[in-house]
């Protein structure tokens, strides 16, 4: 993998909108979608709906909202109905950062570089705004505009995933692992449930907001893309939280270190972990091969997981 | 109201089955499927799996479950799509306790007699604990027996009455009247969203188990019982509060006094906060009047919402 980072990726050389012109397009969509889709700070109990709307808006790379997307215009998926699966995950997801970052979790004070949501709001409404994140991730898909079918289909997902079967098993392993030396095959299973599930969720969805059900050849090839930037993803956290300043990161560096917790790095040391980044992406990348140029834009979001700087 | 308090109330004098062979009937179903509905403790990972079921199983009176039984067999709704629709609404229910207990919150160390989760697994685990229940609930949604209308009603309800317009709303504005006096409005208001919506959900739950929509009329008398039932729930909780033993009540009493929390009665008295509950129990089982002998277990849980010692 080089080490000339950069947030940009090359442009894909296909038909599709260049990354740098879809991106910034999809992320504006989403927060608008956020924003509409979260009780307005007007609404009583208005002090809650404050603190919710700090947790999940103006911030965060939003990369499980861009995957949904990218994995919708596979199947030519309505874009509103991705907008609106693409936000109840990102509520689920800025759900469990408020609760990760509790002090009986992980007691981080920075996130998205300002003070975490009990550090400015306090415990309890911490508590509660991740709360009604989850619920409201799963008023957001019962409220969708698609058939019943759709929306069955991403319910299933997204419960699935947030459930501790996945997303909350994976914290509850994750802080059960503290002080141990985990062999790589149990840290990749805590990942692919704390992390990878979301991720998967959001591919997924993308692919289930198409009006029929997922063809099992673009089931296959979105399922081997995941798991591997799932991954990715994972390593790349682990290399940039020894090798990245607060500023950058937005949130505290050299936590896990710090917190006794297994990474890669401190498994495989920081170049192979680098390496295996690098090997991770590319077969991302492969699984999409059978997609052709349509998957431009998957593409082009693993290449930022691997690259990322933050 | 008579102050002679009985657990089983007078056994309905129509064709139904006695609640006394009812309800135990129906709890046994209820317990039963949600054990099954439960990730066992054999599934990893099995500390927080255990702690789940800990949090659920073996306890509490299933007021909620009891509801939507008892409103689903007027439209003569399949038990068995009753029985997870009940789960689900626990899961939510159970989820919400151990939030509520937690030191930030609540700070209770008592819970249906025993331990609380935080007390017993630890704060982080019983964070998880509540997040793993609630995406539980919505699982169980998804996995239903039932036609996707039935499901998607019955998510619509559950997340609404989950939500930061619903119950997490009130825990909310609960904690911010902590040493305030609210006026009457603002007291019934907190309730309705704390502990209101979610029976309010079983009691529509139950109805949208039915293979039809739920008729206006039908609706309309479900909807006054549930607001005079969920109004009765609390202000009866506010006089055990401080009539009640600890090993009664199955928690710590006189909690709300100690912790400064406007009630029923601090703002009424103790004894016309009794008469209100027999008042509110009267007026559930008008509610029921159209409908007829076939609500008579509608009518007995009013009662025994009433008549309760703990």
């Amino acid at each position: 993998m080089s080490e000339a980072v950069q947030f940009w990726p090359d442009p894909p050389t296909t038909g599709a909108e260049p990354l740098q012109a879809w991106m910034p397009r999809i992320l504006q969509r989403v927060e608008c979608a956020l924003g509409a889709l979260l009780p307005s700070v007007e609404v009583f109990p208005c002090a809650l709906h404050e603190a919710m709307r700090y947790a999940t808006l103006g911030g965060g790379k939003r990369l499980r909202a861009l995957l949904c997307h990218a994995a919708g215009e596979l199947v030519d998926a309505d874009p509103r109905l991705l907008d609106g699966a693409a936000s109840a995950i990102e509520m689920i997801h800025a759900y469990s950062l408020v609760h990760d970052d509790l002090p009986a979790m992980d007691n981080d004070l920075l996130r998205r570089g300002q003070p975490t949501v009990h550090v400015r709001y306090g415990e309890a409404t911490a508590i509660l705004v991740g709360d009604g994140l989850q619920a409201q991730a799963f008023v957001v898909i019962g409220e969708l505009s698609g058939s019943a079918e759709q929306k069955l289909a991403l319910l299933h997902e997204l419960a699935h995933a947030s459930s501790s079967l996945g997303m909350v098993g994976g914290q509850a392993i994750d802080l059960a692992s503290v002080g141990l030396s985990l062999p790589r095959e149990e840290l990749e299973r805590m990942h692919r449930m704390k992390t990878g599930a979301l991720l998967r969720a959001a591919v997924l969805m993308g692919a289930h907001c198409g009006v029929s059900p997922i063809e099992p050849g673009l089931h296959h090839a979105l399922d081997d893309y995941q798991r591997a930037l799932g991954l990715a993803f994972q390593v790349v956290d682990d290399v940039l939280d020894v090798t990245t300043d607060a500023a950058t990161l937005g949130k505290t560096p050299g936590k896990d270190a710090q917190d006794h917790k297994p990474t890669y790095v401190s498994l495989l040391g920081l170049d192979a972990a680098r390496a295996l980044a690098g090997q991770l992406g590319e077969r991302a990348r492969d699984a999409l091969a059978p997609l052709g140029a349509r998957a431009a834009h998957l593409h082009g979001l693993a290449d930022m997981v691997v690259h990322r700087v933050y």
